[in-house]
């Protein structure tokens, strides 16, 4: 190889390292955000099976998650297995050191995809809030991260079906935030809600989260690492027109946040007459979602309109899904999943190579595996170990139950 | 372009982003602070407004702002305004795709100057904090970053006349810092002091903020952030002289905000007797904001002492800002505006091509103009919407009368 | 030099200046760790230890330090201090712009190297909490900084004699980690343990930390500048190799952290029938303490196993040390210590250039030279000026009597 050619590897295996160092940022803003909207009596619990998570993630995927999404097994709808019988393991191989791709370390690609499974399993945690048994749900994520994940996820980026039928998804508007809503919302319906969420007489009961600058902090943090979430996805940097792509997809993403606050901002105070905090930081992410599954090819103005549809929708189907005595504490099946679709069907208003045809397929496809899959995991736990913990203690709080401490000990709570 | 030439556009492309990236991270860091600093009863307004303030900055300065910043009208007074009656938009130029720098992407330069105008803005919340409304800030806002911002920033860096003057001002301790406290001193006079601050007997009353956590995090967000501000401020990376140059800023930016540290602690021990963390999160952003103007040229021993200075200023302008009766919750105009007059004036002790005339006369243009401005804009919506809430929902916070929730619901408070 | 070897260095300064920028991050790491371990009455202090500190450690490391550190002095095991006498001084041959390395800035050399200083002495921090004197600590840490860690840091680092040994610490679990692990155990055995910690009876009793979520901030924080304390010590990126190669250590620090965490949990829950969140926080940090040594050489796997053991360790260390009544309030003897030692240790076993001897010889000298020379000035200051706060202000909490002010003077407190 030249120097050049070298330095261009180095360049392209840097910029991979550090979207990737912002991508795992995000578990950060996933606990805080999480952290931030459930009751206090929830909080240490919350943020136990977020970074429990993480490293299950990390771990599950380096075990057996990469090799199966990307088996090699092009267009095709079952991974090639042949790893676990002592066939070629992308991972050994990567880890060692061989099959460096021409233009970048394949260990720096194997970083970035890593962070983002932790990405799709830190949506669930969210949804499933304040009444799942801890260790159910670490048992969940196991087979999330190690199974189900990577086989929709071979569909697309490890060139399956999916991709051979020109589904398009930059970043993982349906691979990663649709797949993680889709997981929770099966997770959603087996748990039930939360007791005193819905009345018998139909009424709905806000439970508002203990600690908004937390929430707030989680949502800034998710917004900076979506740079490298969106960013990283273009996959290479290293000429001018690779480079432009990449400061377009910076842009794009910080203006459809940008869009999504707006928006949902003002739907809120028209319709809840107040300007309502918890639906602009939802607006943000909701922005953040729709633009990631084409965050290249619109205009910056293109961009921010594409969020701020986001941003109506999610505001919309928080209240929807509320009505349907779905019980998601933090919104996340309607930020990721709703908007996640929205996302998906976004893509060819903007991009001449996608059509609604594939669109709608790939997001179906990868929302019915993910969901049944789940569906399977969460019964077969619920049949084994319960995942949902006692009422006495969902109503003492599963911080107590679960993790035998406090998460803020020495503030007197006013009402639990 | 030579592979070569494409490499270096492809660096200083990404080095541009990843500076982007730390300034927009600043956002965080304000809102954090702000948050920390005020009552627990104003928390989710604060947060509100920081959240909303970054994405209306992004969406006028990508309508209008960029344009008139960087209308190409040379060493004049007023912009080219040319592109609101069809000329040619630079924004629409940038994202389109076209127009691009001969050595890195202009869509790279438009995501970092977007951030830099949010900084901007983010000084002003904190100043009006716990008293003024929501939605006259946010209209505020959008004036600010769509117009009043874009002109003072088109003098120097849209080469207009303060540039051609001579004027230096790096990486804009005038143009971002001064020019926000000015905006922030209008509102606040405009406003008036919060009620109980103040007594009739000529007494001050110290009101502590809420959370000191979240304000030391917010300090050290700032710090990280301003990494980014300062060294993304050089412009370019990729040759040995450029890169020498960045690692300096970096590291006279870093001994700055210790000596402002180191300072602003030894003079609140000395003169109130207590090592008061609010003067050393203070004495960081001074040291911050001195810097600023010139980074680059100080010895890293001679930013530390510029730091310093900064650092003991702030606690003599917050002391004397309150002996004025001019209420700012988090001292930001003190820190930006004084501080950021500190740091244009020290430019010529280091940079021989500065010299004290331009340094004055660019400063005080830039105060006056958003000052006036500012109060103009201010005065305008006192008259059409009204700016301070009322006495009731002052004394019951702004939280629950703008955003109908509390940001802490569950802790019960000793004294509101 | 050629316009690729310009390119070729500017990509090394820039891949040093964001690893910098991330282990600088690390102190708001440290700060959110320590401010949430602690009670909230001791939580502003400790806050204003952090940033001091950090503040310190910048100028002392600027002033001596770093000149100490890399004096030249080839295998010595005194650094030559010729710069006190007019000698050549290592950082004003760098910040005055000569002097530069042939493939990177000096000058961002030194901004890398002096944010590790202050990760040495944040460990510090945590260790003395909730009864050391402020001033007292600050003394201390001007020497630390200035001083005793530049000498150990010389010895390896700076060419010295443990480096011409063949003692092999890649990142520094026995420079950065270990040192300030062994100067925090000399201040707890001068200081002694808190009141009520340990009753006479020899029960022990467990002291909650009072924020959680803040905890858990900052160990995500921790995690995140990991990559860059980690990713940055691997001195070069721009060529295959090098690229390659950071792209392991980041892979390898991030699987390690999550083996870490996996480990402690699982052991908590086994030992204590809890979930217990400090543990899994604690399992991370020692995981990524324990990959310190050598990020390089493990698989994927290997690094995983390697922060497994570092997560088992640590829960039985922190039991360890309560039971021999040596009260580190955040655990981080045994994290940055304890775990360490096993990170030098853990070398040989991938990497054929080590050997134990060596790590044990090198370990060893500097664990008594830290310890030995950090006793020495914690005594003299105990004589001097006391380091530990009398029994009422430790019994009414250090934030008042130090720094006078509470850091959530609103949220009434259950149990001080």
């Amino acid at each position: 190889m030249t120097e050049l050619a070298e330095l261009s590897y180095a360049l392209d295996t840097f910029y991979f390292l550090i979207c990737g160092v912002l991508v795992m940022w995000m578990a950060a803003g996933f606990s805080m955000l999480e952290a931030g909207l459930v009751r206090s009596k929830n909080t240490a619990e919350i943020l136990t099976k977020n970074i429990a998570l993480f490293a299950i993630a990390c771990t599950m995927y380096l075990l057996v998650g990469y090799s199966i999404m990307y088996s090699g097994n092009e267009g095709g709808i079952l991974p090639n297995l042949g790893f676990l019988i002592g066939g070629e393991n992308s991972v050994a191989a990567v880890t060692a050191g061989g099959d460096d791709a021409p233009y970048y370390s394949m260990r720096a690609d194997f970083f970035f995809q890593v962070v983002f499974v932790a990405t799709a399993m830190s949506i669930v945690s969210g949804a499933v809030a304040e009444r799942m048994k801890l260790w159910a749900f670490l048992a969940f994520a196991v087979v999330m991260t190690g199974v189900i994940y990577p086989v929709s996820g071979y569909w697309t980026w490890g060139e399956g079906w999916l991709d051979a039928m020109g589904f398009s998804d930059f970043a993982g508007s349906g691979i990663v935030h649709l797949a993680g809503a889709a997981a929770a919302l099966a997770g959603v319906l087996v748990l039930g809600p939360r007791k005193g969420k819905y009345g018998k007489d139909g009424s709905i009961h806000a439970i508002p989260g203990a600690n908004l600058p937390l929430a707030t902090l989680g949502t800034f943090i998710l917004w900076m690492g979506w740079f490298g979430f969106n960013g990283g996805s273009e996959l290479k940097l290293s000429d001018v027109v690779s480079a432009n792509n990449v400061a377009q997809v910076l842009v794009n993403t910080n203006a459809a946040a940008a869009g999504g606050v707006i928006t949902a901002l003002i739907l809120a105070k028209v319709w809840f007459r107040k300007a309502d905090l918890t639906m602009a930081l939802n607006g943000a992410l909701a922005g953040l979602v729709a633009i990631t599954a084409e965050p290249l090819e619109p205009t910056a103005l293109g961009a921010t309109l594409i969020g701020a549809v986001g941003g109506a929708i999610v505001v919309a189907a928080i209240v929807g899904l509320d009505k349907l005595k779905i019980d998601d504490p933090v919104g996340a099946i309607s930020v990721h999943g709703v908007v996640g679709i929205w996302g998906l069907l976004a893509v060819p208003l903007t991009n001449g190579d996608a059509s609604f045809g594939p669109q709608i397929i790939g997001g179906l496809s990868i929302f019915l595996w993910v969901f049944l899959a789940s569906l399977a995991v969460w019964l077969i736990l619920k049949a084994v170990m319960g995942i949902r913990v006692s009422e006495e203690e969902e109503y003492e709080g599963v911080d107590i139950a679960e993790c035998g401490m406090e998460a803020y000990p020495e503030f007197s709570v006013a009402n639990k």
